[in-house]
Formats: structure tokens, sequence, C-alpha cells
């Protein structure tokens, strides 16, 4: 009778809860019960309690994940104490305002693992500290990681680590491709979607603890009391996660909702509206972060439209700040209106010389390179050129140049690529990672933002592998010294399996991807030559746009004679803004590294390279091999197919159809095109494209139809 | 030890699969096991297991659905076999295309439930009938009604019952308020996300038939070969659920994508493209079910621009279309630019004369009423004016003039008072209902068409109550005599509770819902008054637009004298337009009812209504109750909490939270403004408003800034 009431209850469980597919929701915090009974009862002996002294929401935030992936995990219930007592074989959270780790004091956010009569003390001096410690306590068992003897300490290398969304008012997402956006900005502040949460544990989780809610091309709407409110709602969702939040504000807010003449940063009247609005603002969020600013650049008003700089535009917001803990983020990305110089300089140009004129609660945000978030470019020259002014990297997570949400491009060799590029500012060593973390010029301030790739999709990220991008960004911003692979091995571990075979497989194709990716779209140094505005497809042709810079052949200058731009001494000389070890490197075209090749120099279509090819075979070769590689990472998933969820399976390898699809297109556009120009032929032994050049360009053209 | 097993397993199970809030995805198909075991006993036995004859994927979607319902609904497992053999108990499906009910045959698409043999046979002259038999036995149980004896008949009344998404390739969609487009046209057509198959199991177990699957402001992109490709893979989802793909298209596209110089309808070159174009589209859809056109509207292109009419590029299409079995739905939506007539009687005037010279496979589609989707009308007076075209009927699901996603407006009375709308046409009895279907004129096509509230949100449609107008949408477009509470009954039975006390509470809310949206917004045939372009809010005092039928003066005709639209002979004579029936009901400010008095007078501030109160009073009594029956609902909706699922219950109660908000700013709006011109003081009990017009002014202001 008993049997037959677990039968009967089997049955139930399985018409209620039918096991579902995986629909990417729950991200790397999967929590998914450890499978092997070995493992899961090792486990089980070190949690079978938590421990928390304090009741402050960041604490409970802690407590209430440890006990919720624990759990979950372990398929035990693991209660919340006040206190360990004499209990042991559980997990202690202690906040300790004297924590220390290896014979120093840990940062406020540092964090410290550490056994003590045998239960697992996380400690820090903040809440916040012991927070991050959960979740790396939880990523140990997560990734199979022994619990035994455990000690760990970290503390994180830069100070803002943020995240800055793109998202509209009307909902869109400016290069968003993973659906709408997350914030509901008409439901708040009375409705918090659920998700607000999710959104929050993740990013606490990677350590991420600042977020840009809403576009650099930003409306005013913002800055008036109901959108203050609602992000008021938004921030107390975050708060208790760690995560402030921060604004991109319109420069241009005095004039279009204050009512003044002019938003000249030296107009007293000006300066008093952003004070004002700086108190209205901490009155109703005491933690917020500050502002992100996209000023004169690409048709966003700034001081430069009152004849000030920057600095003085930047200092005026500092000050406005106040008393405040809050800082001002200035982009740099900027270049002169109908430019017909080298677009490459220009942001150097316009900061370079601002250095040192920065109030102290500013900082200057840099894009990874000198041109817009590009497959492959060179660091951006800016970095070291700066030293007595913190400059806060900005890479983008968002594939807008790199393949939308239809191409597997795992993101972390773009990021480690410029964060170990050596400026050679203080000689050998000066890489980006110490310029951006402050330890090169010791700056108190640091900061790194990636552009979300966020939306309201299911799975946030549209393609399931975004979602290592945001969690490899989290992860390097906390520690860049750790390795592509390592992430992405932890990534994998976490979200998709931890089969050994499979989780060597998948890191090795995430390893690759963004190689091939670059292979297949922009080999050798070749840069900017995507679809007009949509930045969709190839259009290496494209010849008239809005800008001589918004055009491809202002980037390639393919000629009869050769390929690439000449940014040497004979050229637009951009290299110079490089310190001499660098333009070494990079200045000779016999031996500049390949993949830099045309971001430099104007080579002859049969100048002999260093593979023994030409250039123009060389780069057939790149074009054909690179789209064929999205056959191997077919072939690689395919191999890792028992490990996974059926429905992440089967959703990755469609995409990577559509990534084959794409990867063709792109290389059949390519070299039929620079074929125009080389009046050579594609080199046996690959096959020239069977469709022609106007067959592809009506493709792009229909792509670029409202 | 076994006891102790059943704990573990317990523990395991919540601890694998917690029991979830509910999130809405699965709309009214939930299936939640029935809870009352003397009920569920009931239905278990009538429903051991399931016989279909047929592998058609029509088939196999209705037996599979009703496996997936009923073993959940059940708790128990419901084998499908091919056939019954001797048992007894279950349910038979059964395709016969002799199938007759009530001494009649069948319609193709009409079903039966009957009982023979004790079991249930479900039949049909076609599997798509069988789908709907399928799903209307499944509403059986999920709204608790008894099987016993069960007998069943039912046809639909209308032919063509479709979906109009105003999706835009790029994945926005035009007035949609629940996220982005469901369509992911840059992963099709390799990738198809499995909410395609979701949501066409709920159109189909509403009767749903047909989805125009893009904007009527269309891209050119659908009819390229590469879009067909995207097209045909959706297509082929909607298929086994009896559902078939339309287009909208561009008037334009041959020569946008086709390279001609005209789009002129006459030229034989672009009838040669568009039957060469149809013969492509019908090779890769062979089920393709035609074309929807928004010509010479808005801006859109048509065949105007060639000095043609309606009716000749409606009747190229059709040719064009030649023995495909396709049809072309032309909206009668247009307005001349730059009017500055009465903008009610223009598509009247361009359409009416028409009449008779379409194709036969020629709808012309016309909105419910004259103007635009307002939150009453007046039922368009091209219905019975064009007694030889059928005339499909178009309402809007989507909430654009009704409160986006943040107000509950059950919208089954609104479709229903058109439906029911006496044309006089014939006399008597000659509702609208009968001239959509098609009986008034023995029209052999007959269409209704809801514009989509549906994007990615996980809730499909934003607000959780947006789901009861897509059911009712679906309800009414097969059967539209049905109630609106009757419906409303169904769709809260099987979306949010059966527990009776419960289910009148709410059904009285979605009831009174619609009426007290017009309370406080439009009361007494206000319309079209709110906010420039982003129609969110109020702004009455709109006075400068792009055109003048785009302002609100030019609709309410407020001055000191009085309020409203003389639309009788001494004003444009709109009412004209209207059978003498009609135009006596509505034609007389002391007889009109009320709800329509401002659309067709222009009435004294102090001119006494029937209701003993003057029109300025009324006025302002009608806002201040309107805005105060928020409140009731809010009490309604707290009261059924008991009942309801508590994610879905707090997400429908901070909505009405912003409602109320909302409902108060068009109330103070609305009554500020008027009061400017009718100077007469809010009259006693009502408080008047404590902000400022001027404050309203700015608040409405900031959500047009970009």
């Amino acid at each position: 009778m008993l049997l037959r009431s677990v039968f009967l209850l089997l049955l139930l469980v399985s018409a209620v809860a039918p096991s579902r597919a995986d629909d990417g929701y729950r991200l790397w915090l999967k929590y998914d019960r450890i499978a092997d009974a070995p493992t899961r009862q090792q486990y089980q002996r070190a949690a079978q309690f938590i421990a928390s002294p304090g009741a402050s929401p960041v604490l409970r935030a802690a407590s209430t994940e440890l006990q919720r992936g624990l759990s979950s995990l372990l398929g035990q219930a693991v209660p919340i104490l006040a206190a360990p007592g004499t209990r042991t074989g559980g997990i202690v959270l202690r906040v300790d305002k004297a924590a220390r780790a290896n014979g120093q004091s840990l940062k406020p956010e540092g964090y410290r693992i550490f056994s003590e009569k045998n239960n697992l003390v996380i400690t820090g001096r903040t809440d916040a500290a012991v927070l991050y410690g959960a979740f790396a306590l939880l990523r140990q068992v997560q990734t199979r990681q022994p619990l035994a003897g455990l000690s760990i300490a970290s503390n994180p290398r830069i100070g803002f680590r943020l995240l800055n969304h793109w998202d509209n008012p009307n909902g869109t997402v400016e290069r968003g491709y993973a659906g709408s956006s997350i914030w509901k900005w008409y439901e708040l502040p009375e409705r918090l979607d659920p998700r607000y949460t999710d959104y929050a544990r993740a990013n606490a989780s990677i350590g991420i603890n600042g977020v840009v809610l809403n576009n650099v091309n930003a409306s005013a709407r913002y800055l008036s009391a109901d959108y203050l409110a609602k992000v008021a709602a938004l921030a107390g969702v975050m708060r208790p996660y760690g995560i402030r939040v921060y604004l991109s504000v319109l420069w241009a807010a005095p004039k279009v909702i204050g009512g003044l003449p002019t938003a000249d940063p030296l107009d007293p009247a000006v300066q008093q509206w952003w004070s004002a609005k700086s108190d209205e603002i901490y009155q109703a969020i005491p933690d917020f972060g500050g502002f992100l600013v996209k000023a004169n650049s690409e048709g966003e008003p700034g001081p430069q439209d009152y004849h000030r700089t920057h600095a003085d535009g930047a200092n005026m917001l500092a000050h406005a700040l106040g008393r405040h803990d809050g800082v001002v983020m200035w982009r740099a990305f900027v270049y002169k209106a109908n430019s017909n110089g080298d677009r490459f300089k220009e942001a150097y140009e316009e900061f370079q010389p601002l250095d040192g004129k920065f109030d102290p609660k500013v900082l200057v945000q840099v894009k990874n390179g000198p041109i817009d978030f590009q497959a492959r470019e060179p660091f951006h020259p800016l970095f070291g050129a700066m030293p007595r002014t913190p400059l806060l990297l900005e890479v983008q997570l968002t594939q807008e140049y790199l393949g939308f949400a239809t191409h597997l491009v795992y993101l972390a060799p773009l990021i480690k690529e410029c964060l170990e590029a050596d400026t050679y500012a203080q000689g050998k060593g000066s890489t980006v990672a110490r310029v951006v973390d402050g330890s090169l010029d010791q700056h108190a301030l640091s900061g790194i933002a990636g552009v979300a790739n966020i939306g309201a999709d299911r799975n946030w990220t549209g393609h399931p592998v975004g979602q290592a991008n945001w969690y490899a960004f989290g992860r390097l911003a906390w520690d860049h010294t750790l390795s592509a692979q390592a992430i992405a091995q932890e990534w994998t571990r976490m979200t998709l399996t931890t089969e050994p075979a499979a989780v060597r497989t998948i890191t090795r194709v995430l390893g690759q991807s963004r190689s091939i990716y670059v292979r297949y779209t922009t080999p050798l140094g070749l840069h900017h030559i995507m679809g007009e505005s949509l930045h969709y497809g190839p259009q290496p042709w494209l010849a008239q746009a809005g800008r001589p810079d918004w055009t491809a052949v202002y980037y390639h200058k393919a000629d009869s004679s050769g390929l690439g731009f000449d940014r040497t001494a004979t050229g637009s000389n951009a290299l110079a803004l490089y310190k001499p070890e660098v333009q070494q490197q990079w200045g000779n075209p016999r031996t500049c590294p390949l993949n830099y090749l045309l971001w430099f120099h104007h080579v002859a279509w049969r100048q002999p390279l260093s593979t023994g090819r030409t250039l123009w075979n060389e780069l057939c070769t790149r074009y054909y091999t690179g789209a064929d590689s999205v056959r191997w990472m077919q072939q690689q998933w395919a191999a890792a197919r028992p490990a996974l969820d059926p429905a992440l399976y089967a959703d990755v390898a469609t995409r990577l159809q559509i990534q084959r699809r794409e990867a063709l297109w792109w290389r059949d556009a390519c070299v039929l095109y620079f074929q125009t120009l080389a009046r050579q032929p594609i080199p046996a032994p690959l096959a020239p494209p069977t469709r022609s050049l106007a067959d592809i360009k009506q493709l792009v053209q229909l792509y670029q139809l409202k």
C-alpha cells in the first residue's frame, strides 16, 4: 500500500511538475542537484547550517542565497541560524572590520573563506564582502571544488565594476539583441518585476557593484522627479546586493527640463541647477553612484556647445555632486563632426591635453580601442597617456560588431588582449590593466564598464553563450589576472555541464571563437567594414555615408595597389600617439603582428607576409579558414551533446547553423569585393564563391530596408 | 525505511522542482491538477485513453494536447491509442467528412462532441475541426463542466479569424506594450523558438486560424526570398494548429525590391511582378493566407500615387494571387492628408463609392469605429453601407488608447458593443455582427481581425488581464453571440481560479473595467484627447500637431459655450452617413445616449442632461467617479486574493496602483483643462484637484521627451 502511494506520488509529481527544458533564465546560478552521491554527501557534511549574525539586507541576501543554492545543490534542508553555538559542519558568516588576509587588511569588498572549528567561515570587513564570499563559496560547490581545508582570500582589483545599459525609456535597447529592456519604466515605481532581483543576484555573484540604468544617448526624463522615484525603486532592489545605481545624463537637461536658457557649465544658474538636482537625487537615493556623460559626441549636446572643454563640463558636475559620495564618468568616445583626418587620433587629441585638469571625482571612460568596439582593435592610445587622470575602461558585451545574438563569440580573450597590452607608459609592464586598476599611477579611483548584452529575452542575452560574456566581464572586473580559459571553465561548469570531456570541448570552442570570428569578418587588422547603421553583415564597398568616417573605404583604403590604413609617419601618423616601444612593435610592416597589420599599414596585394603567402592569398585563406572553423565549432558542440540539456544544446546548435550561413556571407562579400581591386584569383585550393558580388550587395541592402 | 524514502523523495522533489510562482506564461492553458478529488475522479473515469486514427500533424497536435492537458489536470497517465478497440471510458477522435449536427452538415471547421458506447467522440469534417473540438473538451474540464452525457456542436460564425501583428523586422512592435516582438527574424529560419509552438497552441485553443505576421506599416523585406524562407519556417510551426500565415505588404515593393520604376497597379510589369511573387510565395508556403494592405494611409504608398483607386490596387493583388487560395485584405483606415473637414467621414467617402467594384477575393478591413480605436466609438458608418463587399472587422487588442499595459480593461464589452450595434441596413436587426459574418448580405467570405497585444514579455501581454482580451477576441471571432460575461467567466476559471465567489468578483471587475476606463478618460463621448504621438496620458489642450486631426481640440471643440463635435446637419453632418434609424437615435442631443453625446453634439456647459446634472457637472462627476472606481477595482481584487496565485495577485494589484495614479492624472488634466473654458467650479461634494494644470502639462511633456 505504501509502495503504491510512493508510485502515485511519483506519478503526481511528474504530472504536476514535469521536468522542463532549461530555458537559460537561471544563468550560472542553476543550483541543480549534484548527481554524484559521494560528491554530494561530502558537501552535505560541510553545509548543514548557515549561521548569520546580522539582519542587514545585504547579509540577509547572502544567507538566503547560500540557503537557496546549497539546499538545491545538495538536496538537503540548510537552516539559517543566528549563531553556530556549538554546532559544527556549517557555514558561518562574519563581518569583521579588522579582517585580514595574507598579512594585509582586506579591501572593503574583499573576502576570506577559511576553516575554523569544523565550520567554514566567510568573512570580510563589510556586509558586501561577506556577500561576495557567499557567492564564491557557492561557486566552489557549483564547480565541484573541494571544501576541505578551504582557504581563499580575494580582493577586487578594480573599484567601480559597472554595467552600462544602453536602454531607452521606450523600452528599446540601443544595440541590444536580446529583446526589450528589462526595465519596465511604465510600471515603476509601483511594480517591481521579480526579474530585477534575479538580475541583481547575478551581478552580485560576479562582483558587479554598479549599474548605469540608461543609454548614454540619454533622455532628460530620468532627472525628473517622476523618474527619480522609479530609479529609487530600482535602487531599492539593487541595494541588498551591493549594487549602486547610476544614471547617464543629457548635458542639456537644465534647458530641457530645467527651463534654463543655457547649459553652459560656467553659468551659475546651470551649476545651481545641477547642484540642486544632485541633492534631490541623494535625498531619494542615498547611495546613488553618480553620472555617466556622453557629451559632444555623435550629436549629443555638451560643454563645447558653449566653447568650454570636457574638463569644464565634468568638473562642474563633480562640484554639483558636492559632499555626496558619487562620481562623474566622462566618456572619451568623441570624434569631430565631418572629420577628414583619422578618427583613430581624435579622442586622444581632445582628451590627452586635459590630463591633470579633471576634478578628483571624475573618471574618464575610454573604450578599449580607438575606433569603436571592433572585433579586434589595438589598445586605445589614451591608456598610458593620461597618468594624472583615472581612466575607466569601457568594453562592449553586446555584440554590436560581433554577430548580434546569432554568433558564438566568447569575449574574454578580447578583453584580456586589451588588459594585457603594454602601454610602456612607465617602461615595460605598464599594461592597460595596471592603468585601469590604478596601480600604475596610484589612483584612488578605478573602474571598468561593460556595455550590457542583457534584454528581456527569457535567457537574458539572446545567444546562450552571451551569458558567458556577462559572467566573464564581472570576473575580470574583479580580478583581471584570471585567464580567459579559467573563466570559461567556471562558467561552463556552472551553466552547462560538469562532465570533464564536455567542459574541455566547450571551453576550447569558447577560447577559439573570437579568433574565428575575426578571421571570417576582419582578418589581418581590417576594421569597420560592416553594414551601414545596422552594423549587421558585411559592407566593405560602403563609400558614401553621413560622414566619411562612417564608410568602410575610409578604413580599409583598398585600391589597386593594396589594402590597409597607413597610420605610420607616411600616413596619418596615429602610431605616433603610442610610446616608442609600441611604435616599434607595430611600425614596421614586415614585423608588425599580422593581427594588427592593416590597422597601421597599406600593404601591397602581392607583398609576401610572414606566413609565406602574399597579402591577397593570406587574406583569402583567413576568410576561408575562418568560415570553415564554424563547421569545426558545430562538430565540437555536437560532440558535447550527451552532456548537455537538450533544449540548450538545440538552441546553440541552431544558432551555429545561422553563424555558418552568415560567416559564408562575410567571406564571400569580402573576398569578392576586395578581388575587384586586387584583381587576382581566389588561390587554390580554395573554391571561389558560387554567388556574385551583386547578389550579396542585394542581400545586404535587404537588411537595411526599414 | 520506506516511509523515510517517501520523505526523502518529497524533499528531493521540493529541492529540484520548487513550487514556482505563476509567471503567466501558460496563459489559459494551465492544466493545473484539479484539487478536488471527487471531481477529478469523475473526469478520470471519462478520460482513460485517447484514440486517434490518423497521424496527420493536425490530429497529432489534437491528441498530444489532449494528453498533455488531461494527464496534467487529472494526474493520471492518458495513453494515445490508434483505435479504442473494445475499450470504453476514453476519448475518440474521428474525422468524418459527412459529420452533421442538429440536422445540418457541419462547417469544415465545426466540431461535435457526443457520447457513444461509453466513449466521448470528438468529430468534424476536417482535422482542424477535431483539433477545435479537442480544445473545447479541455475547456469543459478546465471550467469544471460535467462530461456525462456531453453533447456539443459548434460552428464558427466567421471564416477568417485573424490576429494582426504590428511587429517590425527590427523586433519592435508598433503600439506594443509587452516587450519586443515574439518573432526573432535574425534567428529564422534555422532556429524555431519553442515559444512559437505555444503561441500556436494558444491561438488554436480559441479558434484563431490565421496570423498576419508583420506590421501594416510594412517593410519590403518580407517579400524577399530570404524573408520568405523565414516566413515559411513559421508557417511550418503554425500549420499543425490550423493556422495560416499572412503578410502585410508594402505597396511600393515592386520598386523597392523589384527594381521596377513604378508600382502602378495597371502597369503590366507591376502586375507580372506581383503574380510571380505570389507564385514564389505559394511555392514556399502552399497554404499561405494572403495579403493585408495599408495603402495611401498615414504616409504609406498606394495606388492613389498613380491616380488609381483602392479597388484598382486590391483587385490587381487579387488577380496576382491567381489560382492560389489566398485573399486580399484591404484596409479602409484612410484619411486625406491635411484634412480640415471631419476625419469621421473620410474612409466612408473614399470606400463607399467603391462598393461592388472589388474582386471576389478582396475583403475590405474596417476598424470598429470611424476614428481610431478610441475607448468608445460609434460603429463605423461603412458597416451596412457596402453590401456588395465583404467587410472584415478590425478591433485593437493592444491598448494603444486604453492604458497600455498598466490599465486593467477587459475589451469584450467594447467589441460586443460594436458587433451588436444595429446598422439598420436591411431594417432592424441588421447588426454589425451580421454584416461581418456575411449573413446579412450572403457573402462567402467573412473575417475579423484583432491587432495583437502580444509581445515577448514572459506573460505575453504585459498586463495579465491582457490575456483575457486575446482570449475573448478568439472566442468572439468563433461565436459572436457569446456574452462578454460568459467569456470572462471561462477565462477566469481557466486562468485564475475556479473558486466560485472569486470568479464572480473577478468577472464583475472585468465586466465594469472598460466603462470605468471610459469614465476617467473620455466620458460622454469625448475622444482623441490623449497625449501626442505616444498616446500615453491626457493632453486635451493639444492644439498644434503635424495635422489638425492629430490634435485634441479638433475633436472636443471645447470653447466658452460648450463641448463636443457637432456632427449633425448644423455641423459636419457625419451623422448623415448612417441610416435614418441610427440618425434618429443619435441626432437629437436631448435623447442621444450620453455615451455618444459629444461624438455628435456641441453641448452647452450649463445644458441639463438626462441625469439631472448640467453637462459640466456630469462631466466632472464622471471623471471623479471613474477615478474612484479604480479604488473599487482594487478592493474587489483584494477580496479575491485568497483564491489567487500570489505572484499573479501581486502583479495585478501593483498595476492597479499605477492605474489609480494614472486615472487621477487623467481626471485632473481633463477637469482642470475644460474648466479653463467652462469657467465653473468643480461641483460639490467633489474636491478640486490639489495640483495645477501647469504641473500636469509638465508631467505630460515629460513623457514626450525622447
